[in-house]
């Protein structure tokens, strides 16, 4: 399998949250409910862009957590019955907010609103084609190149332009657009990252995950079909199918960390997944030990799956600091394992003189659970430190999709390492 | 026993968290970082008071967290080798950061800072007679009382100054007091609020709990002895206990939920308690079940502890979203249990047409435990749900502080909530 | 003439601005107005201070500028018919916005809030005698003394312990005081910082300069007089002289630079005073020139007076910048009167090659002077500039306040500042 | 002569002020000061593009003051040896920040930064035509025309595609672009707006005004000639007349109001023109008085033209407050002329019952004009009060730019407003 090579590169990786709403008084609102249930997937920016159907959109886009930036006085002025929201996760740090999605700009046919979890793999050559063409580029996001392919073609309506541009694409959208009071729903063939479809009383809702919905009571429907586009105006909903079939692919992080545990994704519960996980784990990579320990969040549900298939006890032996900021000043005396200890810490009356298996999400950040491991044998005083990996090593270049048939068989660490006082 | 009044009042009701540090070099960068591990006992107020030993103090004090709060150009400015810190948890909301600690002020003999954790339960009474004295109150913090009774004591110094006018006071204190480059430290007879005492390197340390000593690599010594008052100065370390003796009663609560499950208090570990104590509940009210869920995140040792003792699977039922902020705006079209939602959600496929023993810390919050209740019935889909907390029931007006050598057997409800579908 | 040691120092003298209202339904949003038309006399701190007679005060306080400060959501909340208000100058910089006033306590009878423009001499023996009396200050203001002083009186009621209180204070105070909705105003003896009285519809209105009256359409009704206390509540207005009787000295420096020029003060236009202070300057130090240009703003009038009585063209050869901010970088290769620059530039085409005479409001600001001068010469291309000061010169270690009756014959330099190109 | 409609819309009337260095260690230093003195032309967005010669800029845009904006932080950032400026004024209040300048784009040939004073007058028809083309825009601003329109020259360099660019635009434009280390300068042929030539030690200077270059001690060289292009880079500095030649038309409102006294604009001094149209407007339409009283500040200088030219006395009349904030609470209890009042005051003593000679710069705004003249004689108390305009009437739809030839006879008011009490 080809693995393009950005795949490696954790500052393009993008783990968005996406959340729409058409037909609903209140669109900006539930917008704003949507986007604080879908904060994991993006901490950096949030925006909301409302239409009321007119040529003019309500945009507010910001850097911050959604609970600090949607107040009441914001959410005044997002009118309108149709909306689109996104968190952006990214680690580059100097683009920030002008980075902030969705994107709005005008074209010859009046303005249109963009949002987007993925990767456009080949954007760079589509971005040297439109420039070639004199395109111009106020950002680095792939987003913007969906808006110059719309705006070039001058003899289609919307639904068609922003199709025919989406066909050029390869590589992982799950991408959301307005325009008036049509909003545009488009997910890739292999169905790389998460899109969810529901309803609220008469309106729909669309939404990265499950988790979106259950906050505004709104019912989940079904999935947004892989190379599925869905178009809803105010004459209702349609469906069709216009990319070239792909074996769907969904990305195996979604399950292992991305995903919230309480979310359904591809028809699929989450957490019913890290839990197989954690049991298929366990049959694959037994050891003689005292206590399963997860490494706080994302490994808790397959540490506890890895406890209840060995018999071996579960304890919550590393604690997790939910407070974390930008940046913390180190002491001139240096302090052990310093990053690590501003987000763990080690329970050491329950982990002295034990055998430990330390269960991590994926090996992704090597030297985090080294330096983990590290304080679990000598702050926690552990006599025996196992690490399991509850998903796949990487011995691709790149394992951006697994076939989903073979998930399960897959799911379980070949890897092992181990380390012993 | 007589039980103050303002024990049920959870507005008066102080869950803070104090620091402080002698003779180290980078004491207010200590000081953050202890404070950051305190987080926890308070997310309302940060502050921090510095001292190089002259008259003086460098302060900071702010509304917010603790990692936002002190960047690298505020500790800049908190020179000095001594340092004491305050977070401060509230639920007023209005006073909020004319409020905050460490308190300064200047008096005949020079300035004075003061950090607390506790409640005065005389404070009303001090506060008439110092009124009727001719005081002038700046603040409704009992702090304030006790500078103001350290001001009329004209013929001591500092330390003879701060302890005589401490005796004045009944309640619960963890007290820090400087001046100059004296450090005093205080626990109230009763040890209600927990204090520890540590070394890094040459310096002192003192903390609520013993996680402020983790992340700095501090050495955990032994606790502050209910009772007892240390005065730390350039010639050592002094001990004594001035006050009239009594029964030791720490704050039951603070092994319930609000200490860290990593923090050692009193020479025991909150994990084990709360651990032990979710086994006592499972030998003293066991029902027969399909899964123990704990209500995240206090209840999740207990849950833990009622799992292994009752052999009854435990899972991560509810999860819990760590982005609370202040405010959300519900939509019109009203959302079940809005203000349960907006913190946890419940994980479905795991509970449906499940027996569900829902473990929650305590009683405190009646009307959360309710809709929380009815989530897992409703939205999960569980068919029975019994609920059991793992902290005594309020019997007494007050329960402030219980007998440690009889604590083991009180732990455990004899409350029993049954709800079935 | 005893002149206290303070004087010299700019950092101590304190050019403040208050207001009051008593009995307006929107007393606050008045007090916003008349502290945005006072701005000039206090730029670093604004605060309000609101009664509706119960207990409790409501309080706005920040640094800043009035017109930032309060907004609608602040004034909404600042409910009442009673107000006062006050703006800060101050050129400390550190201890910026603990020293906002109006200042607020508690003591054994209430809540009081004061507002002070002016200099306690005493403040320092004050203090010092309260601190042996057990008093614990929070501020470096003269004001908190007043305060310390009214909560020893304990056999009298507010008014008479504020007047009693004030009576050991030497110096410089006009002052406002509110307890309950109980107004207070009081004018030291010597009457050194200015305070006027107006009414609109029912309400008093009480304000440091005329022109916070004009703003909201007030009345003014006459000055409180040197050494008068008014006290105004429900049942009415009453005033009376509790202090010594001195002969009043109202501080040149109001006429001068501080006050507004469209304001009277002492019964006495600013303009007019400053305009004929330039004609008296025209007769006593005449020179031949071509040209009269004021150093803006404060010069302005002074030189209109100037250039009216000797016959020569008044030019505004110097034009000011109004968008001065707190700091500047300068570039490596330095720029000539890089300070000066910052706030005025010449106007060259209208001052080469002529003899020009700047007229300067004061020489406090020697250095100032000197480097405009420069400017004036080398900049603007001036063949003679020749300074003449439109205030007397300071022969005492202290100018603070002068006799009325004599002041027309003071003003006009003595000092004569020649520099020929 | 054609007058576009735009041409009374406040909004669109663009009064900006650019400025902009070559070959300068510490341009952004410079830009920051250049800024500072061009305030006047813009309060609402200020930026600085810097650019080091590398593909990459440098940005800083950002609502507010110069002086609040660009603090030793942001400007340290802002490396390179080149850079470009810009301060915006709008009264459109709405899409504040998205709006500022410098506008920075990709396109096929690197990265590339405009900053512009002006207004396209043909702005509509060439984003027409661009959309049909397939581009899309981001901003409402007439500025992003000119990079898309370079982005489309696919077969020139920078300079060139810059050039051809601008020969398609009508209307008026002072535009500064950066690429690499080039700058580029364009003056339309009209020279509707100013812009100035200077240099500082081997940097090439440009900025709207003269101000601007005193400040920073840079040597004023020449106008920018109106039709002039000048291309400067590491080789030195080309200038050519790329555009059809037209007859010179200085927007006449610069020297009305827009430009600083202190300025020096197509080789003429503000200042001069100022004062003569005073006193040609004096011979013009003369009046028996007994004040001239300036509205200030863009006004004085013209009133004391015309006090010189008649003989009557000249008086401050009016106070300027220069703290004037976005929004002002008016009570409901209405105040007189409520928004005149929060700009100006009548200094009444001067005005009793005196003959007055109103002078304003223009009469664009009718309505504030009128309730100065209320003012004048309600508040103060003027006998009389008669209003003379110091610029042309309004007799055509437009009068954006005049003969300068003629300019002189033209200045004075046809129109007269007598008022008397």
């Amino acid at each position: 399998m080809h693995c393009p090579p950005y795949c490696h590169n954790k500052e393009i990786h993008d783990e968005c949250g996406v959340f729409g709403v058409h037909n609903h008084p209140e669109a900006s609102t539930l917008t704003h409910l949507g986007l604080y249930a879908l904060q994991h997937r993006g901490q950096e920016t949030a925006g909301i862009v409302s239409s009321d159907g007119s040529s003019k959109f309500n945009v507010h886009r910001q850097s911050g957590l959604v609970a600090d930036i949607f107040r009441q006085k914001v959410l005044k002025k997002l009118k309108g019955h149709v909306a689109i929201g996104h968190v952006r996760y990214s680690t580059t740090g100097s683009s920030v907010s002008c980075n902030a999605q969705p994107i709005v700009a005008g074209y010859w046919d009046g303005e249109i609103a963009v949002a987007h979890n993925g990767n456009i793999t080949n954007a760079q050559k589509l971005r040297q084609d439109l420039e070639r063409d004199g395109a111009i580029f106020n950002t680095t996001m792939d987003t913007e190149l969906l808006i110059h392919l719309i705006a070039r073609m001058r003899n289609c309506g919307f639904a068609e332009a922003f199709v025919e541009s989406m066909r050029k694409f390869q590589g992982a959208f799950s991408m959301l657009g307005v325009k008036g009071d049509t909003l545009i729903i488009a997910r890739d063939p292999r169905g790389f990252r998460p899109l969810v479809l529901g309803r609220k009383d008469d309106a729909w809702i669309v939404a990265s995950e499950t988790c979106a919905f259950d906050i505004i009571d709104a019912k989940y429907e079904r999935d947004v079909e892989p190379g599925e586009v869905i178009v809803i105006n105010n004459e209702g909903m349609t469906s069709f199918f216009p990319f070239v079939h792909m074996q769907p692919k969904l990305c195996v992080f979604e399950y292992v960390y991305v995903a919230r545990p309480d979310s359904i994704i591809n028809n699929q519960s989450v957490y019913r997944k890290r839990y197989k996980s954690g049991r298929a784990l366990a049959q694959e990579s037994p050891v003689e030990a005292d206590l399963v320990v997860p490494i706080p969040d994302s490994s808790n549900v397959a540490a506890l799956g890895y406890s209840h298939e060995s018999g071996i006890p579960y304890q919550l032996g590393l604690i997790r600091s939910h407070y974390v900021g930008r940046t913390f000043i180190e002491p001139d005396q240096k302090i052990r394992d310093f990053g690590v200890k501003i987000k763990h810490n080690a329970v050491a009356p329950m982990l002295r003189d034990k055998r430990v298996i330390l269960i991590d999400d994926s090996i992704v950040r090597g030297t985090t659970s080294r330096k983990i491991v590290k304080m679990v044998r000598e702050q926690g005083g552990a006599k025996e430190v196992h690490v399991r990996v509850a998903s796949p090593p990487w011995k691709h270049p790149c394992f951006f999709g697994i076939d989903t048939p073979n998930q399960e068989e897959l799911i379980g660490s070949r890897m092992n390492v181990e380390e012993t006082a």
